[in-house]
């Protein structure tokens, strides 16, 4: 069985080549560059862990995983022109850059090209893949699409809000597994557990994100800490903190909401405290958590081969912060 | 063999019904709503039509159509926001009702959705189909992307824009028809050539648009005339222009480029007809029109099997106007 790092160097070489034609290069050229300032690559690593989970990675899974990726790189080209991200990876986003329209185009392009290498699979299981990609690809515009217009709500529920995030990132990540494993000749029974593993673990690591967002340790955690609170992002905390917060609690904190005080995420933390807000996320987390690992148990597979699974799981959940 | 009315019919009844998910309505309520407000639906036509030249209308000519009509659908609602277009086929565009940010992932979605029509299709061609699918779908976005990119020159050749209208045009013209031949079981040689009568009769089609925007009676038209002067917009009228007119000529038309006069239209087109811009125009949509035809002919079946096609294309072609 593969470590994560052998599987992303894999990936890495496989993909390291030009996906684009050269000419428009006022098209191709600004995609090329955002592919190269990678993230992760969790997601093909998924892909191709799905596979290995039942049987030797095959070259199609290389193929699918890269499909993948510039699937996620398409989404979050978009995403920065409605969120109006000037930063993504440290480096200014393709539409501050090139223009929105040279954006929505190369996203555009780069969806067609996803499904480019989709096409280069063998026919056997091509059909189904396509089937599973694209059931996805709509679940993750239609989370985006929920998140817009939850920003312009007052009021989101706790299972409002997860079955967004679910959306608009677990599936995903839970897809990934999924078509890999359909490589490596998995049974519908097997599909599914890992399917459920990987949206109960994404669904945990967004309320680590959320978390590490407010009480992580700004040295660790790699970004400035409180980002969420300052700018009122509905998060697991802030709809849980409204949906528990009682009398002064309560109003003191929709106060919070209406101001930029310079100690307001500092209130807001302390309020958050206070209502356990802290310890109730890490509680949930942790179901989450335990929810993916009996999926994972329930995986008809020796113990052994699953092992690259739960080390990925430790690597993206961190349990002692 | 079935007439264009019969094809148009046949497309509409198997199109109508919803496409998408209920919910989120916010996402996929203004798409339904754009789908209903129907074009000509000519490229769904073609698909069939290029089934038919070679056999009987196969059930999956039908799900090819509705992808190439989702596809053509997505580029017009993505090139809308570029644009920054108010109207289309008479009603406020997508982004100007429901913000760009819906209109944006509306057309990503549908584009998704497209993939999902062609992979109702049966295995045996889905590979071949995806690959000249994919082709003309980045060649669309290159086409679009030089336009843009032309937008901001002043000086863009005659063989350099025919090649952008070509991509942003005729190119899914052209695939519509192969696509549909593949289905039909066409040899490599019939689809070549039936390909080219695509391509040839799209240029002379565009050619014509830029004619009548230009030349047209604005009865017959349908549109205000001259709108593409007013704007300045690159046609071939406008190029050729500048490329042949002389002395007093090219001066004043420059001068008229930087004008926003009343007169500015009546003078461009006197200018243009001084230099013979129309006749020439006219020349040159019958030279594309005649290859188209030559193309028609090279295509190795039955003359009556061909009747449609030069239908399509006298309704498409005016030579009396």
């Amino acid at each position: 069985m593969s470590s994560i790092e052998s599987l992303q160097q894999s990936f890495e070489s496989y993909f390291k080549h030009r996906h684009f034609p050269l000419v428009p290069a006022t098209l191709y050229d600004p995609l090329e560059e955002f592919l190269a300032n990678s993230g992760k690559r969790i997601r093909p690593v998924l892909c191709l862990m799905g596979n290995e989970l039942f049987g030797e990675i095959h070259q199609d899974a290389f193929h699918l995983a890269a499909a993948v990726e510039l699937f996620h790189n398409f989404t979050l080209v978009h995403d920065d022109i409605m969120d109006k991200a000037p930063l993504r990876r440290g480096k200014a986003t393709v539409h501050a850059v090139h223009g929105e329209s040279t954006a929505l185009l190369g996203g555009d392009v780069m969806m067609v090209v996803a499904y480019d290498y989709l096409n280069k699979m063998d026919g056997l299981h091509l059909k189904k893949i396509i089937h599973l990609f694209n059931k996805t690809a709509k679940e993750v515009c239609e989370g985006q699409q929920l998140d817009m217009d939850f920003e312009k709500l007052n009021n989101v529920q706790l299972d409002e809000y997860i079955h967004m995030i679910q959306l608009k990132t677990s599936v995903l990540l839970a897809a990934s597994l999924q078509l890999g494993s359909i490589i490596g000749g998995a049974s519908e029974h097997n599909q599914g557990h890992l399917y459920e593993f990987g949206r109960n673990l994404g669904i945990a690591f967004q309320i680590q994100d959320d978390y590490l967002d407010a009480f992580g340790d700004p040295e660790k955690f790699g970004k400035q800490v409180g980002g969420d609170i300052q700018s009122n992002k509905k998060t697991f905390l802030l709809i849980h903190a409204l949906e528990t917060a009682k009398g002064t609690d309560l109003s003191e904190l929709k106060q919070l909401l209406e101001s930029t005080s310079t100690d307001k995420v500092e209130k807001v933390l302390s309020i958050y405290r206070k209502c356990g807000i802290d310890a109730w996320a890490n509680t949930l987390k942790e179901t989450y958590l335990e929810k993916a690992y009996h999926h994972l148990n329930e995986i008809a597979v020796s113990a052994v081969r699953k092992e690259p699974l739960k080390a990925l799981a430790q690597y993206l959940i961190k349990r002692d912060k």
